[in-house]
């Protein structure tokens, strides 16, 4: 399919041209690369308007649940809604977050909604580039809200707040040593803490963790774009569907401050220029692994360097001038 | 000064020359570079036999007393001592860990000994390089034991790692949640644990810290580069120079049957090759930051893509063709 006509069905929503399009974006051919890079400028005149919501925990605390039911309330409401993944985990294990759509069963087969598993690339620059690509053409496909959620492990999160406008953190009731699970830079991304379970037996453990979750947030330095109260931490369930409103009223009412005082914008520019900068790096490194002449020197340089046949800084200036590039 | 001249002085042990290496090592010039590059070539040639042995600690865990008592322990026994650091923050505060002499006064006039501290410089990769370098200047003037210290924060440990044949770790002692203090990864680096301040009123307490980590070490995997008991934890006190020449004969051991296995010389070149694909890669980077009017552009281009004027990925892709490099 050409380009234009591929843009004009995305345009027009049509899910299937949305999906073939993500796998053009993901694959790792040069003429694919090529072509996704076309594609993307020719829908970059229709800038999106969604509403990006990143979604970290860790397995076990009901991820997929809360994406069910907190995607179904949203699309009973009128909204489109797609959800991706940022899960580097997923190129090597094979099964993503998201793989197992069964557990997503409804919100699969509503119209309204559009679900992709994470890319499988072997590291997580590729992964998040990827997504943060799919996001635009979810966009672009008229999805008003793009769910993005990751597991709550290492530097992924960062990622994903990277290119998200709201950054929530699913955790789990525990006991009181429970908060020390979080790292302190987690912590510090969160707009919004949702203690999910607050359900039966384990409503009571719910609240005291919500407690203490929005003690330690009081705790964390002032953000200039929060308003009063954020970030908070509410209860909710996906199991029973309760709390979600709230949750999504309090989500609302974040985005809509940050609109007003010129935080949401400012924060998607940071975003552009970082997504930037991270590109010219990376496309910068890949000079390293893109040709196999080049793979086959540094390996051979490597060697003779580890055999101590060359110095280290000799071997390194040598290696940067075949790449163009002064020492 | 020649180069020549310069590399025989460093060959001849004379310190002046040594500590001017160094100085233009450290300098960001590029005539500088250009002729320390020069020298580390000429001095290839003089492969270095110095045991390099990483240290790390918090402050406050005595390090500078251990330095200087060590050290001199070391001097004593007619030993050349070189003591370097990998500080990051050195550039930021404007003191290193080693800035202040004064904590070292007997190693510093010892003209067996030679102390430098960090390179000031703002990103740890670049401090850590220059070390590097520093400690081939060191073993090229003859001192057969190079000394690392570092702070026992971030990434520097593992930078430090990355060029020593042994890694110690001191600490305090500690009540007993003192060892959740300490990150599992740097655990994992340690070839040696020494609980310092096993003295007077603390010699308890230090007993007692030291069984926990031996305890801790004993449930970390098992090392091929380990003999049996290793790694180990012991007792030492700086002030009382106690228990000094025995974290000596356990380093000697160490270090002797990695000799004999192999696998010293498979650390070194494993860390050649490291150091090899790191410069590499920073190499390539630096095309970023070198030139002004690169910089400017960088800037521009960040500009746009900010506003919104033009696609990320576009902004990238123009970037690259222009620093050469396919997209």
């Amino acid at each position: 399919m050409e380009t234009d006509e591929l843009a004009a069905r995305i345009r027009a929503g049509e899910r299937r041209a949305l999906a073939r399009a993500i796998t053009l974006i993901e694959s790792g051919r040069a003429d694919h690369r090529a072509q996704a890079q076309a594609l993307l400028d020719a829908l970059a005149a229709t800038p999106g308007s969604a509403l990006r919501i990143g979604l970290s925990g860790t397995p076990g605390v009901g991820k997929s649940t809360f994406v069910e039911s907190f995607g179904t309330m949203l699309t009973g409401q009128g909204h489109k809604v797609a959800v991706l993944a940022v899960d580097p985990s997923s190129a090597r294990s094979g099964g993503s977050i998201l793989g197992d759509k069964t557990r997503m069963e409804r919100l699969s087969r509503d119209p309204a909604a559009f679900i992709r598993p994470s890319p499988s690339q072997s590291a997580l620059g590729g992964v998040a580039r990827r997504t943060r690509e799919a996001v635009t053409l979810c966009e672009a496909a008229g999805f008003d809200i793009v769910l993005i959620e990751t597991v709550g492990v290492g530097q992924s999160e960062t990622m994903v707040a990277e290119m998200t406008d709201l950054f929530i953190l699913l955790m789990a009731p525990g006991g009181g040593d429970e908060l020390q699970g979080v790292k302190r830079g987690i912590m510090e991304m969160a707009d919004l803490i949702l203690v999910n379970k607050a359900d039966g037996d384990l409503k009571p453990a719910a609240e005291r963790t919500r407690a203490d979750y929005a003690g330690a947030l009081k705790l964390l330095r002032r953000r200039p774009q929060d308003p009063d109260g954020f970030p908070k931490a509410i209860c909710v369930s996906a199991l029973q569907e309760a709390g979600l409103a709230e949750a999504w009223r309090e989500m609302q009412a974040l985005a809509a401050w940050r609109r007003e005082t010129g935080h949401f914008d400012a924060r998607r520019a940071e975003q552009a220029r970082y997504w930037f900068a991270e590109e010219v790096r990376r496309g910068l490194l890949a000079r390293l692994d893109h040709d196999a002449a080049m793979r086959t020197r540094m390996a051979r340089m490597g060697d003779a360097v580890a055999a101590g046949e060359i110095p280290v800084a000799r071997a390194a200036a040598e290696m940067l001038a075949l790449l163009g590039t002064a020492p």
